[in-house]
């Protein structure tokens, strides 16, 4: 089996590349290559026994799409996207790779289908950022797409392009509205969402972290782990159990910020939570109520997609992974 | 004041033109320029007492539109679209007329905005193609995106845009989905959803019309005349009261075929009725099954826009408007 990941650099990327080579399958078949793509060259991941082939390149160069999906993969992770806060500074950049070069990939599978039969699983992922206020507090299945940034729009766009190319049968597509990624391995960057994960990594490793909302707020969460589980489940799920709705709501652990802040202190104590500093700041205060605080994602649940089950264990996750597993 | 229409040869955009020409103004501002845009040349109006610039093009070039918009219109109607049977059938032409035609238009007017301060109003025909089955009864304002087809996804993304470059302020967009249009004026053709037309329009003039479904098939129309109306209405309302959900279910008759036929019966008799020969053709009737019957349109009708009364009163302004006022 021949996988790619298009955005392989990134933290989702990286991980769901790290996965895959300890695996070393995919839904219980071998993996005999994994293509990583991004813009610029993403790391090899360790262990992996099969080929390798990294590229860097930009996809919203119709050529570049044309020439990395020559090489007809079975399953190709579709991750790659300017971020949110990006694509709301940079309008045309935005549109050229979130929109045109998501349409390039798909352009791109459809060539190489129409050449020789082929028809790779595409998995696609989404955002929450698909849904703006005014919503109600439980977001169902069959809530409706209502942008509020450029981002969230050129997501839509991506997922019905990725229903209409499945419906062709130019592609087995998925989409995944992920949650956000919480906690954020890296550094604190000036994403409106950092906090989220600010507030818990930073604490953990004796640094000082700066909460900008109220404890209040309530958001919808995702570990990096189940992150990972919800793409290589969706890659290897029955699609005929999806149905033409391919587009699916991922479960999340919806949590107010005192109830990250008190995991915290039950996992690592006073001494973390106090290394949380309340400065409040009207904008993000201001942007984190236009976005989701609660799903119910009963389609994705019922075909087997498993969310986190506490903050606790994401925290304890989180040591785990990135920080050898254990506190100092 | 000048009005732009983007798919003026159409039949819509025929009317529209007709429509303005005729009162010569638009929200009670004089129209000094009417120009009208269309893959072919469209005819001028008659008795327009301003400018008519007639041009013809195909959007699908980004040069095409730019060159087009540079002349700042005040409002702009876009209608132009491959319809539903050509963008499924020719895929590449239905993404290149109806998604990239759409985003060509809005970012030559986005470049008119970054040269000098513009935001003209434009008003998108969407179409209630971007709902798919199953859905329910009456569909709400609330209602899903699930298009099951390639111009219902392409409106979509249409929307999607709209409301995008709307949010930025590079344009003051407002979308309508029409419902149907019935009685559609013109002969036979070989669209689905022609017969709700053609079982009405040819025993008017003496014709058979074949009637592919059982009487008790439901859909949702609207009359050339309150089409336009909605168009002109759209162009002249306060935005500010739309909001940022800023495409809407137009309000329609949702009536069945049997009682489309009762109401010729009373308007044009027996020898009229008679003249519909049932053909069941089961490929119509599943085609048919997939479309929405009826709506709640509750938003479009607090905003002001009027659905038809009864099909007699279509079937009266479809004698007047296009018969000359009289049977024969």
């Amino acid at each position: 089996m021949h996988v790619m990941i298009v955005g392989a650099a990134g933290m989702v990327g990286r991980k769901l590349a790290e996965n895959i080579a300890r695996e070393g399958t995919l839904g219980g078949k071998p993996v005999e290559q994994l293509t990583l793509l991004d813009v610029v060259a993403a790391e090899g991941p360790v262990g992996f026994r099969g080929t390798v082939v990294i590229k860097s390149g930009n996809i919203a160069q119709q050529e570049t799409a044309r020439e990395w999906l020559s090489s007809r993969p079975d399953v190709i992770f579709h991750l790659a996207a300017i971020v949110s806060g990006e694509a709301e500074l940079e309008f045309e950049k935005g549109y050229a790779i979130n929109l045109d070069g998501t349409r390039h990939l798909f352009d791109a599978i459809l060539e190489q289908a129409q050449q020789t039969p082929h028809r790779p699983r595409v998995v696609f992922t989404s955002s929450i950022a698909v849904f703006g206020a005014p919503f109600p507090d439980k977001i169902n299945d069959e809530y409706l797409l209502t942008p509020r940034t450029s981002y969230g729009t050129q997501k839509a766009i991506g997922e019905l392009l990725l229903a209409d190319y499945s419906r062709k049968g130019f592609l087995d597509g998925i989409g995944v509205r992920l949650p956000t990624v919480c906690i954020r391995p890296g550094r604190p960057n000036k994403a409106a969402s950092g906090f989220f994960s600010n507030i818990l990594r930073e604490p953990l490793v004796g640094r000082e972290a700066v909460l900008p909302v109220n404890d209040d707020v309530r958001h919808w969460h995702v570990s990096p782990r189940r992150a990972i589980d919800f793409l290589t489940h969706a890659a290897t799920i029955d699609l005929q159990a999806v149905g033409h709705r391919c587009i699916l709501n991922m479960p999340g652990l919806s949590a107010t910020v005192g109830e990250q802040i008190e995991a915290l202190r039950r996992v690592a104590g006073d001494k973390a939570v106090n290394l949380i500093r309340r400065e409040p700041d009207p904008l993000i205060e201001e942007i984190v109520a236009g976005w989701p605080r609660d799903f119910d994602a009963r389609r994705a649940l019922e075909l087997g997609f498993v969310a986190d089950g506490s903050f606790d264990e994401i925290i304890r996750n989180h040591i785990e992974d990135e920080l050898g597993g254990t506190l100092t």
